[in-house]
């Protein structure tokens, strides 16, 4: 059987991929709006890691309303969420894999696949959505970590990334300003995995 | 690291387990409130799946509290969530695995384990708590099972296994009637692992 898991190079997405090694074919999948080639982050962690890599074309609009969303709340959670959501959209419906999985936590705030998103995804596309990480919470996911990956970790603006977020900074930035950014994006840790270890 | 997996025989905590594996050392956990010796069904499971296995000894007040709610109700749903919980509670506290985990899934609707009361078990006990299969739905697990699996199915009464509905309709019965038991525990599928393939 094979997986196609969605993959930003951070350590829940590849510790996602590593729980689902041992059962499934793994493909890594690395989104890109076609705003910048940051996806090229993640491709690159897949490789280290040593799984295949495959982008993931997806609609500028999606960037659009999420930006716009980001911007009329003042925080990014209801823009990621969106994104993510049509993410797992486009993967169902453009690719033909047994089954599509991301690094969605139990303790995840954002994005989340709730159970009735879960069985619409599956019976609308015919594909099983796992989420391997939703039965961990943080303090198992660091143990795992730690045994598994060597990690790079720092503030989220400095840490090359392939997520969803860093087209979306560059986005803002170009069509309104770095202080927008600033202000919707507060400063957080982000990862990055550099090889397992 | 090392996970207690709180096991039954059957394909669900056998999958589990499993999944478990590669990643920590593996010891299955046989509960009995010590009516029967039922319990010998998912230890012998364990051994021929290539698990270890230690049984767990849970207060026969559990099982009557249980089986009070069962007659009262009139359906097994509330009893067996109850019992889950005091299983989880009493593996927590007796042994000292980094992490524990059962075989509840997404789909589940009895036994399930919410964030707070896995925060909760947490907090409490310094352990882990794990769900391997919370990611996965029903279609999938299938698939997995029948891939890694040889199981036998049939009706609840007649295949033998370790869980904790074997014990509480031994209790009914001799407590109460067969008929009791029949109204109590609507006939379903069960199932018991055989091997791995």
């Amino acid at each position: 059987m094979d997986v196609g898991v969605l993959y930003s190079g951070g350590k829940d997405s590849t510790l996602a991929a590593l729980l689902l090694d041992p059962f499934y074919d793994v493909t890594t999948l690395c989104c890109t709006f076609g705003i910048t080639d940051e996806y090229r982050h993640a491709t690159e962690a897949a490789a280290r890691v040593g799984f295949p890599a495959q982008s993931i074309e997806l609609d500028r609009e999606i960037a659009e309303t999420a930006a716009n969303q980001i911007i009329a709340d003042g925080f990014p959670r209801n823009g990621i969420q969106y994104i993510h959501e049509q993410a797992l959209e486009a993967v169902a419906e453009q690719t033909s894999f047994d089954a599509i999985a991301d690094g969605t936590r139990r303790d995840d705030r954002v994005p989340t696949v709730d159970r009735s998103l879960a069985q619409s995804l599956e019976d609308r596309f015919d594909v099983s959505y796992l989420s391997p990480l939703a039965g961990y919470g943080r303090q198992a996911i660091d143990a795992l970590v730690e045994e598994l990956l060597l990690v790079e970790a720092g503030p989220s603006a400095e840490i090359p990334k392939g997520d969803y977020e860093a087209e979306i900074r560059t986005f803002l930035s170009e069509t309104h300003s770095d202080a927008l950014v600033a202000e919707v994006f507060p400063e957080h840790t982000q990862s990055r995995v550099l090889q397992r270890k």
